[in-house]
């Protein structure tokens, strides 16, 4: 088993350390930037390229992990009819039907930064394939990096990123919101740390909707009111105050 | 050193216990409900009441751990002129004034479901006091159950309320839509939780703001107007979505 893989993003480069700590050979490394490619194939002992002419036309897969928006492109200009198969959460695995008949999609559900180690054994791999034949090997690559493989089509996957986007983007601005506010009245983000770890760690045993605190969900209005009158010199953060907390109450009496 | 709490919330019970651990002593126990007051007093064996007129008029501290609402009503009907403490992060230390010329605040920062046991060394305590000599009293108090004790004024601890307020409890609620969304559409909310586990992990040593990832910080607006597109029986959250986007792209911008 030979694998391409095309990008040196984030979820490139996990994906990539990924397959190769579990003894899959990458062997070329391609990015638009020559010293991102280098940098990543030096790692996994791949060769680096930044001309997708110089893609060898006899790997076993193409793993293309880029933006949403290139895929279509970089998959146009692949060998032809070869094992292609992308890492999008958002994008259809039809995107791929023009350059194969041999199509997938791997997808790992995590929050990848360059310079953060993650544990990919926990981590969910969705994967959908053109044919049986492509499903069992996806499944089976996707086992050797992952204890979470499970099949989703494009329409499921998609829902799966918009809940992502929900439970880990949003969320973490919403971190970044208590920062701002936090500094700019003189406190450090340190204070709000711990009260962030727990809330995360309860819902690994609770169901979130059942575990909920605050003033919305006790309908306690005096606190609510007072909080946008504080936040009366941010009309945007008023305006996400008072949206969540009219969500809060909404999904409590299943509105 | 005697204390006699009045209230059996979560926030009561937390803070009762760990006080009770590091042997403190509570001496009563008030509830409006019996056998809450009950339930809670066996664990600090303490005393339990349900009627403000049987509270003992010899403690050192009352501290008063109930609704926001309810704090000055408890207030006005304890012994006159005693140490009254309470544990609100949104309620202003005045409101204890007229019941008592010494009065505090201890607020500890942290979600606390009852079944759910809590590390209290870890969690921010803030105090705020009338004068210095209930101010060491409380700092005292204070770190013999946490490791990290601040003093706030009322100003600031409403401030770091509402910051909480954004990183916890709004952020649970965007848990909970990820769970009905993920149920919606017959996905578990399991696969999302190392999604969960993960981003409040980054931010225990990173900045919230330096790690922001997905669609709307990467300036995808496909992914985005897909997204929205998928979220449309769902017009609240297309308007969370919307505006969440919009703030994330703002807050990068410095605007």
């Amino acid at each position: 088993m030979q694998i391409v893989l095309l990008g040196s993003g984030n979820v490139a480069t996990h994906l990539g350390k990924a397959l190769n700590a579990a003894g899959i050979q990458i062997v070329q490394v391609w990015s638009r930037t020559l010293q991102n490619a280098q940098q990543l194939a030096a790692e996994l002992k791949a060769d680096a390229i930044d001309n997708l002419g110089a893609v060898q036309s006899d790997a076993d897969l193409y793993l293309i992990s880029v933006n949403d928006d290139a895929i279509a492109d970089v998959a146009g200009r692949l060998p032809q009819d070869k094992l292609l198969v992308h890492t999008s959460g958002s994008t259809d695995m039809e995107v791929l039907k023009p350059f194969s008949a041999k199509t997938g999609v791997l997808y790992p559900l995590q929050t990848f930064s360059k310079q953060k180690k993650v544990e990919f054994k926990n981590i969910p791999v969705a994967v959908e394939a053109s044919g049986s034949e492509v499903l069992g090997m996806l499944r089976q690559i996707a086992r050797t990096i992952s204890n979470k493989v499970i099949e989703l089509d494009s329409d499921q996957r998609q829902k799966l990123h918009i809940a992502a986007v929900f439970a880990c983007n949003f969320t973490n601005h919403f971190y970044a919101i208590a920062q701002s506010f936090l500094e700019q009245n003189g406190m450090d983000f340190d204070l709000i740390r711990p009260l962030i770890a727990e809330t995360a760690e309860k819902i690994q045993e609770k169901m979130p909707a059942d575990v909920q605190t605050g003033p919305a969900v006790r309908g306690d209005n005096k606190t609510m009111e007072k909080h946008l009158e504080a936040l009366r010199e941010h009309p945007q953060w008023q305006e996400l105050y008072r949206l969540l907390s009219q969500s809060i109450v909404n999904l409590k009496s299943g509105s």
